[in-house]
This record gives structure tokens, C-alpha cells and sequence, in this order.
């Protein structure tokens, strides 16, 4: 039967067979603020829209915002911390990513993941992918990412 | 006619006009190593794989690797220094997401860009939605992510 697991609840490590289609899970919550995401561009995405809070002003951005890899790393981060609690670790080989509005300087933001599929390998007995929905959201509940991860969950006797 | 661009040639900022579909983008480099990859982990991906070499053995990836997300940061990066010269920056929506091996710590990437698609934006004259198929590369030219971005470019004019 689905569950919903949030961060208030006890944290369980997940192996594949404590995983149903349906089952939703609800990270921690991060905190961004400007200098985060400058400090994140200057490394990665050093682009005026990102880099310049004054610069950012007259961009397609109209003021900052996070580079979309930085909303990427950071929903990446409260998936590992809190979100998605799979015992042997969040492997991805990748998925659809979209961002459909800007990540802004006093976002705080959490992620909601759903489990959409798992298919079992052939190959490998005891291991499967799982193809999640991870929706990283704002505190108004703006999602500012969609991903949809296929990842690779093993089960406890692996 | 298409044109392949490589970071040898005169640094040019470009406009719509300037893109045709099958012009390819080759960009500089960027030497990796543990220390980077267990930095970028210890703030956006801490398991084990991405942060401890020792662990790391021991693990799905036999040996430390970088977190997709690092990949996909110095992706971006490279794009922006020098694999992709357009005039109003690196703007995109998002796209699919692919990590067919893992980056380990002595890779030395660079980004090999081609447009695929133009398609002008009903709505917004001079602008345009371009798709692109970015290969993350290795000096072994073992493709370590292909990313599929949809961009938004503008025109001279706009």
C-alpha cells in the first residue's frame, strides 16, 4: 500500500522491497539566500542573471535568480539528507529535468518525490528501477523543478 | 551552412541569426580531481561514492565518482566560459538527462555542443527556443553526461 513519509517521521533506510508505486516522500526544507547563490554561479554558471543582483535586473530574469544547477544540487541534497531514504544510497542515471520558473534569492525549498514505476532487473535479482517524480517547491508551493529520476534501488539481501 | 566552433577560434557572441542547426560547439577544458569532487559532494550529494575514497570502493561505483550534479555543474560552466558564445547567455528550461558512466577524479572534461532544432517563438518576435545536444566528454572521449537542453535565444534587435 502507498505511504506518504515525511522528515518528521522516524527515518527508515529503504531497501526495493519496502518500495510500492504511489509511495510519496516530503524532505527537510533549505533556506537560499542571495549570497548562496552567488557564490554557486561564481563556480558553475558565472552569468550576470546569476552573479549580479544590479546586472540581474535589466535580463530575460529580471533580477536574481539561482542558476537551475543550483536548484538541481540543492534538491539533489534534500533527497540524500531527508527525502528519499533508500538504504544503499539515490543512484540516477539521469531523467527529464525541467525548470518551470526561477529558484529566487528567499526561496526556502523542499522537495516531494513519488515513486512512479519499478521495474525489476532481468540481469540483476534484487535490484530494480525505480522511476520517481521529484517536484522541488517553494514556500508558496511554486515548483521551480520537475525531475524525473530513473534510479537504481537494490533490495536488502544484495 | 553549419559551422563548428572550437574554443581555438575568435570568441564570438551570438545572436539568433547567427545559429543554424548543425553548427557545433566545442568548448575549453576542466581538469578534475578527488578534492573538487568530495568538496561538491560534502555540500550537495554526501554518500559515501562522492565523499570517501575508501568507502567509496565498497560501493555500486567501485571507487569514487562525482556526483551527476558536479558534472552537469562544470557542464554548465564549460558551456559558459567558452563552449557556447551566445550574446544574451546560457538560458534554459531544462531537457534529458543522461549520465552513461560516472566522472571520476582524474577526468578532464569538455563539452562538445550541436544545435538539432530553431524554432521561433510565436509570440515573442526575434526570439527563439533552440535545442541542443550537449556531450559532456572525458580525454579518453568516453561520454560521461548527454544533456538535451531547450534554450531561449534572442535576436540582434531584440
Amino acid at each position: 500500500m502507498a505511504e506518504t513519509h515525511s522528515p518528521a517521521a522516524p527515518r527508515r533506510s529503504l531497501y526495493l522491497d519496502d518500495l510500492s508505486v504511489g509511495d510519496r516522500f516530503i524532505s527537510g526544507e533549505h533556506a537560499l539566500d542571495a549570497a548562496q547563490i552567488v557564490a554557486f554561479a561564481a563556480q558553475f554558471d558565472p552569468q550576470p542573471f546569476h552573479t549580479d543582483p544590479d546586472a540581474a535586473e535589466a535580463t530575460f530574469f529580471r533580477g536574481l535568480a539561482a542558476s537551475g544547477w543550483h536548484t538541481a544540487a540543492l534538491t539533489m541534497k534534500l533527497l540524500v539528507e531527508s527525502g528519499l531514504p533508500l538504504a544503499d544510497g539515490v543512484i540516477g542515471s539521469g531523467g527529464e529535468l525541467q525548470w518551470p520558473q526561477p529558484t529566487r534569492p528567499d526561496d526556502v525549498l523542499h522537495v516531494e518525490a513519488e515513486i512512479l514505476e519499478i521495474v525489476p532487473s532481468r540481469s540483476k535479482p534484487g535490484r530494480a528501477m525505480v522511476q520517481a517524480r521529484c517536484e522541488t517547491k517553494n514556500q508558496r508551493g511554486e515548483v521551480l523543478q520537475r525531475f524525473t529520476p530513473k534510479l537504481v534501488v537494490v533490495g536488502q539481501s544484495v
